[in-house]
């Protein structure tokens, strides 16, 4: 396992006061390494504490160490002494903003949508596909660059659903298609959100976007990087059909994904392989020693009604996800359960796992000069 | 269109007090040609007006028709002078005394399970098979009766999927496989059914032998009848593989799914055909007359994010489907979102439509002597 | 009781899009009386069909009559062949809006506040205060109007508490004090509203204003008319202090409020003569004919855990409101338990009762020249 | 502040598979002296291992100490060598067993309702009254034990109550009167508890003996002892009537009641003094050093919408209580919202920390032989 960082490393957080944001500020708050130092907001927050910029959602308290910081605007030159910028804005804004911090020379790690289709942004799920990190120094190189970069997190349902194809594609060879039908948590609509008329008794069969975003941001995440390490193949060899249903259904926190998928291999792995598949699967991020990545990658129940969002969504903190019901689909090979936490590993754990792999691997470096 | 029967036709109902039991009464409270003539239930509450005996949990007060009758017990004797009798007794009692019933030469239209898989008894979800009533001069003959039988009608989920399915194999040919999602409401586990802690802010992404019962009711409903017009062929010729993954959600009522097929066909339908072919299907109890039978069978939805549980199940007093969301599957051919009323066309709405249907088609006599 | 119109009045819509704009369209479009004539909304929506400019959040379908009506703005010359014109406009336009439509002539039942404690403007729960209507005169006089005039009717929470209040000082004189505590249902508070993250697995113990709109509106509508006819006393010569605690729950209709009362009378009365006068109640709305009117004012329970929002909100239409668990106080006199549905009598039903009063007592001119 | 015990005590849950005793045993797994030693349930589980024995259905896993424990019957030689018995045992056999364990010499602290009301039982919240202790020796003598005794903890809706009105009392003197109004969460209904049919999108108006409970409890809790040591007063000198109306609304935990109350004292404090007072509230349990009692017994929130279930109930693991809208009332003197952890400080937190309490104090005997 690598060496900790010695000293706190400046990270700020971009969209504090949003849900993500806040999420991050807990996350950061008891960090072993990352030291809170700046927050950006709007200007209509800017220059308030933040404890009066921020309508707080979540169930602990606003952190001491956040609590009193005063809010900036998110201008790169506000965050110039932070080593790590955790992004959390809105998509609407994320785009200019981020790509002025990279420009800026500040590395950015962004949960927004808007840079991972960008052929030289990783879009990276950090217990899978770390090793798209090679591809910074291109990025870097690209727009002249010593440090900047900008690294995304995928979208929370495609999270969940790529861990588990991770395992089977590590164990078993090429996934040919897999159908998923997902059933996500409101919390995942940020705030405000889903409006409570629209989703008490109720299933809303549609999320704007999120369908397209699972099928493609399979494709590049479990795709490869070219050989001369300057783009992605996004499963370009061996393609990887995905047709996802998504829905909207009344619960708090954490996605429920029904999976079934087809490998390439004939015959397929039987269900007890597939378990001890899940089981066995480990990632980069945990032989490196993040702090936040989950002990268990994937935990595999063994009851017949599990993993359930309300008793499975906090296990291991979110960072991890877990995986049921594993059994044969009569029409593709086999069928299983997925549940993710979407505010955790579905978002900003994501992010920092990232950024903690990047530190322990020197993408970003480390111990500055205090 | 037939002509109704101009007597009322006295019926029954078992197991009065159960959650399906009561949905019988509210609708037969009304019907144009049922009268409600028996109400039969356990030991416990025979003896006592239904009033008394019955835990009302319907919206509407307990109908007028019903409020003072005298429980019964289930045995046939009591209910002799019924044409018909409903069955929403519980599996556990349902077997013997539907068994005791059709001995005693009653016709008894049953919503559960017991019989369903019965080489000789049909399993009728009235807007695609009623045709399969063919087969009951066969049954009675096994079992020496002039008039008596039994019919079932499918599981709630089954009968969401198998009206489009049935549409879509009478437009364009046989499918070839299906898989399917169900995010089903709590109203179909019956009363006291699940607990509230098991379900508020979560999903159990498990229903005990649900998944079973869609595979095969599936085949049984789209099979024909053997030459012999003695058996059902459960779809021996043409196979249809059906994949369910079956969910509890937190909904009171109205079962979601969501679908995709694959059509042996080559090429498959478009998009467009496939909604006109959904929108065109009619079935026979249409044609003759059936007074519960929806005007629509399957109500298509424009909007890009309907149906919906909430909005949607009460349509057509929720005796048709409502379809959404046609598109192309990636990795089948098409897939769709089905929302059907799980205590309607799911439950006693199915029953009685099929009742109606064997009234109109004189399998049960319409006219009897006062 | 009084003639129904021989003709139909038309009747316009301000706030169409809205949620009781929408539940006005769907209460208006079978009324016996009332047509449909003009809808407004805001310039957004002007100049569409209704159809393409509302999101529709009703169970049933949007009315055949308001379908293809052409939206207009909100200005008093395009509902100048109105003989009614109903407001569910939001709070932030009504006054404005309202004032200009008096100042055209025309005559405003209104649901929004603005305009409760004009001194000139009856404050009206249908079931309770329509001899309040006397002071039109007054305030036509003071506007110049011939025809004009607005009338208001009382917040939502207000109304389910002050109908079985009035019957109880009908039959036993003052009340001295009252404390309320409410359970309030989601849609009222419109659309967006609640978002569902704050209220899924709650109770927001805070409604802004809504505490002091129930402490005063009751002091208004209980109140009388001053002889000279030309104010209100607004509970000036017998006070009735009410003490109330507002809570958002997670319910989707319908406001349940636990009340207890003491009276001015020593002794007071019994619970079985309480039980008694609630039954026995009627209102001046019932013995005009009033279409919308309940049959029964308050609906007495006798079951223990009765009534209920789910099972109760929608008897008799939720015109009427529902008591239940009367008991005694050991604070005060007697408590028990109010359900009204906040959307049905607890708004567009009670300016639509408001107006039919008007129509069938002469304030509103019913047989127009057509 | 007291020495804490060196060597672990041993501990006893009776219904250790039931939602108590499922509290109790998280709890007690990180106990910082108690050491589960027999877990006791039905026959039916008797025999098993305890994870094959329970349906667990708490967020976090089954702890290792009791993975593995065998189950026992609820029989008093099988917890002969426990210091202290928990009971989380249901109303229906907790009398018969626990009176069987205290004639067994052992000591009891129960979270059932039986003996609450024994005069000398005492019935203790033990951020209220743990000075009602003192009774055990006259307890004891009347059942000629040296060490057993059966000490009760309160109703959940109850505790909850207790607390803030027994921080007034002890500020400003005695209260009067006091209404409470209850939102009561489905947790408190115990295992499978309240059906989801009945309480989704609902409030049940009602909750069997509860009312009475609080009513009754308070006088108990608040009373002192008489000078003989040898009963309780419940309130005979100084009576504070209690109003209760308690609802369920579906909230998985935490309770919510909304108080007004008056005081004896004319003229009443005012709202800052009431606040402060809240605020400085402290009790013997955490004088004397109770691992398990909160920091702050009631924590006073600004926020105007809080406290709320959702976000409050984990505040010091749900061992405090949280105040909020301390407001006047128009009828009594003043009214607040309370939001208490029905399943913490409502139930097995009590009881912990009230035999935490015994053990520093030497009721129990802390240090045995080992």
């Amino acid at each position: 396992m690598t060496r900790l960082p010695q000293n706190p490393i400046k990270v700020g957080v971009l969209g504090a006061t949003g849900t993500v944001g806040q999420r991050f500020i807990l996350l950061l708050s008891t960090h072993p390494f990352f030291k809170l130092h700046v927050l950006g907001a709007s200007s209509r927050s800017a220059g308030l504490a933040y404890s009066k910029a921020v309508r707080w959602k979540q169930v602990s308290p606003i952190p001491e160490c956040a609590r009193d910081l005063i809010v900036k605007t998110c201008i790169a030159q506000e965050f110039a002494e932070c080593s790590i910028v955790f992004s959390g804005l809105d998509a609407d804004v994320a785009g200019d903003i981020e790509a002025e911090f990279r420009a800026a020379d500040l590395a950015v790690f962004s949960n927004s949508k808007n840079f991972r289709r960008d052929p030289v942004v990783p879009l990276i799920v950090p217990l899978v596909n770390t090793s798209h990190l090679s591809i910074i120094p291109h990025q870097r190189s690209l727009n002249s660059l010593q440090k900047g970069f900008i690294v995304t997190n995928a979208n929370c349902s495609t999270t969940g659903l790529v861990i588990p194809l991770a395992a089977l594609e590590k164990a078993f060879g090429p996934i040919d298609t897999c159908l998923v039908t997902t059933m996500q948590a409101i919390s995942g609509a940020g705030y405000p959100g889903v409006p409570s008329f629209d989703i008490f008794d109720n299933v809303v069969p549609h999320i704007g976007g999120e369908e397209e975003k699972m099928e493609w941001e399979v494709a590049k995440i479990l795709g490869g990087i070219a050989e001369d390490g300057q783009s992605f193949d996004c499963r370009a060899t061996s393609p990887l059909l995905v047709s996802a249903s998504c829905n909207r259904v009344p619960v708090l926190e954490g996605h429920t994904e029904c999976v079934s998928v087809r490998f390439a291999r004939r015959p397929p792995p039987s269900v007890e392989q597939i378990q001890q598949a899940m089981r066995d699967f480990t990632c980069e991020a945990q032989e490196v020693g993040c702090p936040s990545a989950p002990k268990e990658v994937i935990f595999v129940h063994e009851e017949v009604d599990r993993p359930q969002p309300r008793l499975d969504r906090d296990f291991q903190k979110g960072a991890g996800v877990n995986v049921g019901r594993i059994r044969p689909c009569p029409v593709l090979d086999v069928k299983f359960v997925v549940l993710s936490n979407n505010v955790a590993i579905g978002a900003a754990t994501s992010s920092i796992i990232n950024a903690e792999y990047a530190v322990l691997t020197g993408v970003v470096a480390s111990d500055p000069v205090a």
